[in-house]
């Protein structure tokens, strides 16, 4: 089959996926009418082939997670989804079927996460596939969640379980010995928690309501722990056992000790982290269970100017290699 | 000198660019709050070194390029700049002097046309340097000015001189035989129209209340017109000598009639394109004057399927291999 030029392809593949202001694609730009009384939240994030997925990755979930770790900012902002933008650049053998498959699990989760297409751009690229998403969300005036506000005295949360995707990731690089003790249906869990993240968009009125500051982890509970928190000049003390785990990053863990690192380093986690003031925090949690969402609690701010330390279960402080991912 | 890291070189180079709602690059999300009375316009624009710009091409000029595409954008939607995002792959080559000349560009037009950087996101890439601008701007609800919205009997007209840019690219190509009979001066006018394009955002409120229909020519004069007027289904004849021409881009066509192709349909003009009722014509007109812009009629709409003619001075109907840029 022949390949679509630039305009059928947007045509048959993209503009399926239009919202109202995209115009069905067909224009330079598009239009987003925000009802009174909000504030508009804007990010963007940049996927390299190669560098953020495997080129054989399915593209359906390549698409996906593009739009996800963009929804997962939404989220740790407290915001709620109105649409996002595509900049789509087509490596020279590209081919219909990756881009039916693509479009087709992008198209998913904007019907999934109610957040339409508004507009884009495609291009060739000598280079890899590159894919780079801005999402556009909301948020009632003044109600955006900041990175920086944790005070002392804040408890320190996390949403869901940590590292699963770091561990993910060594599985999918064929770089994890402990792999052949584990079950399959762990080996599973791993692995998907790495392909498809899990946006915390449940968690958006809860942090608007009760955090003094939050943000989605995606660089590692370490490096984003020190990013929150030494914004307002607090550090915090976390004990690695209070951090929850999966069953299946435990499983890992008690195979190979030495996972503690990619765990709190890794990233890929696209968990809430944020901090909640104390007298809030019990009314934070029921929030969050009646959102569906499990919170734990790692440590507390407390001022000082050195990044957060961890510790293991002899009380030992760690050191790590590359606390943060970094590309450079 | 060593390179800096992923956050020292948000910090240094980016940072100095962000505008309020931007939290200093610090956030994972940025704010834009509008005012009443507005909607938000929204448009990105993709660009690979070696498909849209030469990999040697001054990097400030890269970066203001890359910022003027989107404020063309803007322009044609009768929209005011408000902000930015850049999404930028950096090649595994990528110098500080490179980067700091490029982020020396992008602030000098962001300040230029009040276009605040609002976020982004930073990776590094195997493949070419790839830069993704999203422009965001406003206009009056209600007031944005589409596509397709021409109607039979409405006056089109485009903005300054049509072509210059695509001889600009010729040269900077080195294809370009009819050159060596041209004056430096011409020859220098036409590569700086191809590298430094002039968003004419200073026509966006005459467009808005003047024009049926606008668009930027980013794609060729050819083709652009056909996409604008066949949304409503109209077509136009239009005559070569009506379209206007800088003196050097005569100078070069009397030399090689054959560039009549490169000029209608080679693209990278970002002059304006619309259609305006026949009634407002002369109010347009002196509008345009009144904002300093150049404007020319080039024809009349009218009902009709076929893409729009163009005929040369003895009447003939010139045919064009590719009436319009596609990437694929």
């Amino acid at each position: 089959m022949g390949r679509p030029s630039e305009d059928e392809l947007i045509e048959t593949y993209l503009a399926p996926l239009a919202g109202p202001g995209a115009f069905g694609l067909r224009d330079d730009a598009a239009l987003l009418s925000l009802s009174p009384g909000l504030d508009l939240v804007l990010t963007t994030d940049l996927l390299v082939a190669g560098v953020h997925f495997f080129p054989d990755d399915p593209p359906g979930l390549v698409a996906r997670k593009a739009l996800r770790v963009n929804l997962s900012d939404l989220a740790g902002k407290g915001a709620k989804p109105a649409g996002f933008l595509l900049g789509l650049a087509l490596p020279d053998d590209w081919t219909v079927d990756w881009l039916a498959a693509f479009t087709e699990g992008l198209g998913e989760d904007s019907a999934l996460y109610a957040c339409p297409l508004l507009g884009g751009d495609t291009s060739r690229t000598p280079g890899p596939l590159t894919i780079l998403i801005t999402a556009l969300g909301h948020v009632p005036v003044g109600g955006i969640v900041p990175r920086g506000g944790a005070a002392e005295g804040d408890k320190i949360y996390v949403s869901g379980t940590i590292g699963d995707a770091a561990l993910g990731l060594a599985l999918r690089k064929g770089n994890a010995p402990w792999a052949a003790a584990m079950t399959p249906a762990a080996l599973r869990f791993l692995e998907e928690r790495y392909l498809l993240p899990q946006p915390r968009l449940a968690l958006s009125d809860t942090l608007r309501h009760f955090a003094h500051s939050a943000m989605d982890i995606s660089d590692g509970l370490a490096g984003d722990l020190r990013k929150m928190l030494c914004l307002t000049g607090m550090t915090a003390e976390v004990a690695v056992a209070d951090v929850p785990l999966s069953e299946a990053a435990r499983e890992a863990l008690a195979l190979e000790p030495g996972l503690v690192e990619p765990i709190l380093c890794g990233g890929d986690d696209y968990e809430i982290l944020c901090a909640v003031p104390p007298d809030r925090a019990e009314a934070f949690e029921a929030a969050a269970r009646g959102a569906g969402v499990p919170v734990h609690v790692i440590g507390t701010a407390v001022a000082g100017t050195e990044p957060p330390i961890f510790k293991d279960a002899l009380g030992r402080r760690l050191g790590f290699d590359r606390p943060s991912f970094q590309h450079f």
